[in-house]
């Protein structure tokens, strides 16, 4: 299958439901000219589907392999990262004073979907990198930022991300990967695991985000620190130069996402490897969460464009595929599988969800930039509470979407989707990886319950919750405004659950997050639809697209909202004791 | 990990949620006798624990392969087979008089279900040998009784099931192999796809019962006939002689069940393989459909012995895995995962599906078996409505079911669980054939709403939902009883559907039988406790075990059932209107 990049819905996301127009009024209006935007998207559609999407198959097929100690990705797949470095994509978000384009951040990840939609196991290693880039920026010295951050915006180098170590995973305050000083620089000594593209052969320096623990260092998360420590220690001049005692001792064999090395790697096996610290000695894990939320972020998105792949060979296959004849036919013609209502009700499924997926996430990064840029100090603390608010969500609820949705759409295949050969299979393998890495789903809900909702008695999530309930009220939308309410009396569960009992609290923060989740993606999905009305009504208007985004939003809200109902009724009618009641035998 | 049988739930499924005694009642007691069952059982669980679970892992590595013309199963697989069919277990629900056992379809499913559990993809050979064999029983000639029977009941040589072709899946009308007369008997000539153990080294012949059209057949299903198309044509008295006109052409490279070979079959490309008739000409569907829902259920039950297998694998590596800190210990104290409330939660909801899953697939055998020997013409007319009823349901509410679970099971391995060395990743995988094949979980709902629901009016349908009320009522079950009114009201809204335009209820057929089967699954959960609340009360009764049962049926009222209630109100509130007025452009 051909991908397409879904320029048009990413725009009207933008416009219609992130809303573009607020960054615009902020002082960006220069960089999100709609002329520019439209040069960007045509030419990241261009990359995406000529170069990136015809490798999505190789990339499974061959994988990344080992050999001597370097990883070699599979063919085309280095000429292909030249293309993306090569067109500037990576620098897509970063100041022009680094080297970048100066772009917003909402525009860096409406590309991003783009790049995974082609072809996820490649960009999971953009992703990665301008999550590292972020961090450099933000927090390393005016020396490491001068021979670092030109290579790493314009991706010459690739930054990696190097926190897990197998007796630490979602604890990362068990790290036991040690760091000493020596001289100016620090040695580092350490096995770290699951490190995603820590080693191949895209480019010439792979520049190591490494957590450590410095001596006498308290125990638990605080006592980490951070360590930029390069494959190659560049010279003065930014020339690789001297090989560090890094190496990558084997690649693991996973589920899907074949291509993207995920790297067993030793630091400091003969001595020590370099490294530079960044930020301040025992606050790595602040400086990494920058990182984490920007891949967090970036997880989500590429979530969606697992779906969206997903979605369109589906709709692609029931176009195509002649099975039956439609249902109250007695002319016994044959009809495509579009034709049959629950084929239409997949189809839709996915569509509606995969929207209100974007319209998050774009809305995440909106808030982001909001945070930012706002001339208006009280609008940015109250942007970045949504940003704070929204990132687990998005994380969560897309990543599990995308693996729902990629299951609809292999469904949709009926038999061939279970071979190899239609392509969908790997989307489903491929998209499993989302829910888990940058923090399980179990922790972004922990996340999301215990600090973003909890830190201020339940504030931040209480002023989110009421913009839906005045659009919902705005829109005269009942099952909107019912499913608020529902979100609401949860809502005020849940913080009573957190003062009486915080484990109460843990055993329904999943359903939580997917309650909110739920929720938001339905008002994202009616705003959206005001918007596609309104502009009906003005002349020369692409009036099936915007009927089709009313006819989206409205088969949300009939046939996905009510999940929110039925969520909140369980959290506030006895699931979280029901869950704390049972004994280890009952599980 | 060890996958151990789960002997003690299944008893109790058999008791206490199908019903066992209703069976004893009917004139069965003897081959029901808790001594024998206990040896049954007992033998079943050193079979599949010692020799066929250790074989899961390496038949996915290996996998069977083609060599010239051979499929070659996996290394252990054929000595594993001749421990099973010499075990005698194939022939465990045929008459005496056929070489079988002669127990009920009940016992034999539950046993099958440990066979899936243990290594689906062997066991789906007996799946369909059994299916096949009870084929042969019911639709044959005595002279092929005679000739095939014995061997198919033992096992000696396996049935296979072919009825797809490329242009024909779900709609078996679309069939072109052709089969004309040659004498007194038959040849046919076509290809078939997807075909399981069509061919294969297990066994020294293989019999194929293949849908074909015979000359001058009218069009559609109305025109296929059955034929019974041996790999060798055995002489009288049984010894496979002539090799027949079929060859397996290739094999489908797959998302998961490696070793079970899905072959591309052709017949009669020298001329004509030679078949007999099964049955009367034109009237194969009958025939087939026998085998189908035999193995339908089969699927049902498959279902639930892989997400049995998942859940204990999620299980014993949370009861294991040291991570985080329990909520509210400010000890510092490490804790395995399984302390953590949301982990609970997911072990929980796998259990307490799995739970309800095995009920009902154990009452769906029960009704099949009570249709067939219960003295009463009325009570056998009841029980194969509900059969009728719960087929449908088994097949895709479990299937579904299991590949939920095995997400669900492998989340709760976090990184881990994306590895293809932890082994949960190919239970992800093997999981998601069970909703495609047999009939997809789209075309059972049709079958469902269309046929079991809309052939009577919903008599049928509205019986078994008030039996289900009627529970409700006598436990004071209110969550039940709430969602048994749910399911009432969405029932009168599809029969009106049926009325007006049966699009619309083809539109939230899915739900709709999602919807039943959530109910249905809380009132044998339901019944389950009960019994479990019983027996508490006499002395040396299994507490830890009693107590988990209701604390399952506890979690699934409180967690999940709600879900009934959103799905019946997105029928009800417009659902099928939001799906059928959306336009292409919207999917």
């Amino acid at each position: 299958m051909s991908y397409r990049a879904p320029i048009k819905e990413i725009r009207f996301a933008l416009e219609h439901m992130a809303g573009l127009n607020e960054l615009r009024q902020a002082g960006e209006a220069e960089s999100l000219n709609p002329e520019l935007l439209d040069a960007v998207f045509d030419a990241a559609a261009r990359l995406a589907e000529d170069v990136l999407s015809p490798l999505e198959r190789v990339g499974d097929r061959e994988g990344s392999r080992l050999e001597n100690g370097v990883v070699v990705t599979p063919a085309g797949w280095r000429e292909a990262y030249e293309r993306y470095a090569g067109g500037g994509w990576n620098a897509l978000p970063f100041a022009a004073e680094d080297g970048g384009q100066g772009l917003p951040w909402t525009i860096a990840m409406a590309v991003q979907e783009i790049w995974h939609g082609a072809n996820t196991a490649f960009s999971l290693c953009p992703l990665l990198n301008q999550a590292a880039a972020e961090l450099v920026t933000r927090y390393a010295t005016q020396e490491l930022r001068a021979r670092y951050l030109p290579k790493l915006v314009s991706g010459e180098w690739t930054g990696a991300m190097s926190l897990t170590e197998p007796q630490a995973g979602s604890d990362l305050g068990a790290i036991r990967t040690r760091a000493w000083r020596d001289g100016e620089t620090w040695r580092l000594q350490g096995q770290k695991i699951f490190i995603t593209y820590g080693e191949h052969d895209l480019t010439e320096n792979i520049v190591h985000l490494v957590l450590a623990r410095t001596p006498n260092a308290p125990a638990g998360t605080h006592g980490l620190s951070l360590f930029l420590t390069p494959k190659f220690l560049p010279d003065t001049d930014g020339t690789p130069g001297e090989r560090n005692d890094l190496r990558c001792v084997s690649l693991e064999e996973k589920l899907g996402i074949h291509a993207s090395p995920t790297c067993l790697m030793a630091y400091g096996d003969n001595g020590g490897a370099t490294a530079f610290l960044i930020g301040e000695e025992s606050r790595g894990i602040e400086a990494m969460f920058t990182m984490m939320n920007n891949a967090r972020l970036g997880v989500g998105v590429q979530a969606t464009g697992i779906a969206e792949r997903a979605a369109q060979m589906a709709r692609a296959y029931a176009a195509e595929r002649v099975q039956g004849r439609e249902i109250g036919d007695a002319s016994g013609k044959s009809a495509k599988i579009i034709q049959h209502p629950d084929i239409r009700r997949m189809l839709l499924t996915m569509r509606a969800r995969i929207e209100a997926m974007r319209g998050l996430a774009l809305s995440a990064a909106l808030a982001i930039d909001l945070a930012r840029r706002h001339p208006d100090p009280e609008r940015r603390r109250l942007e970045q509470e949504r940003a704070d608010l929204l990132t687990p969500m998005v994380k969560a609820w897309c990543t599990d979407s995308a693996v729902e949705i990629a299951s609809l759409a292999l469904q949709v295949h009926g038999g061939m989707g279970f071979i190899e050969e239609t392509g969908i299979a790997q989307v489903y393998r491929d998209a499993r990886i989302t829910p888990i890495y940058e923090g399980t789903n179990g922790i972004q809900a922990q996340d999301l319950v215990f600090r973003k909702v909890g830190r201020d008695g339940g504030a931040a999530a209480r002023g989110f919750i009421h913009e839906f309930g005045a659009l919902a009220k705005e829109l005269q939308h009942n099952e909107l405004r019912n499913s608020v309410a529902e979100l609401e009396h949860a809502l005020d569960w849940l913080l009573s659950a957190l003062q009486r009992n915080p484990r109460e609290a843990g055993a329904v923060s999943t359903p939580f997050l997917r309650l909110c989740a739920t929720v938001a993606g339905g008002a994202i999905l009616a705003k959206g639809a005001a918007a596609a009305q309104s502009l009906l009504a003005q002349p020369e208007s692409d009036r099936g697209f915007l009927q089709a985004r009313i006819a989206q939003a409205r088969f949300y809200a009939q046939a996905i909202l009510p999940e929110a109902n039925s969520i909140a009724s369980a959290i506030t009618t006895g699931a979280a004791a029901a869950t704390l009641d049972a004994t280890d035998e009952a599980l």
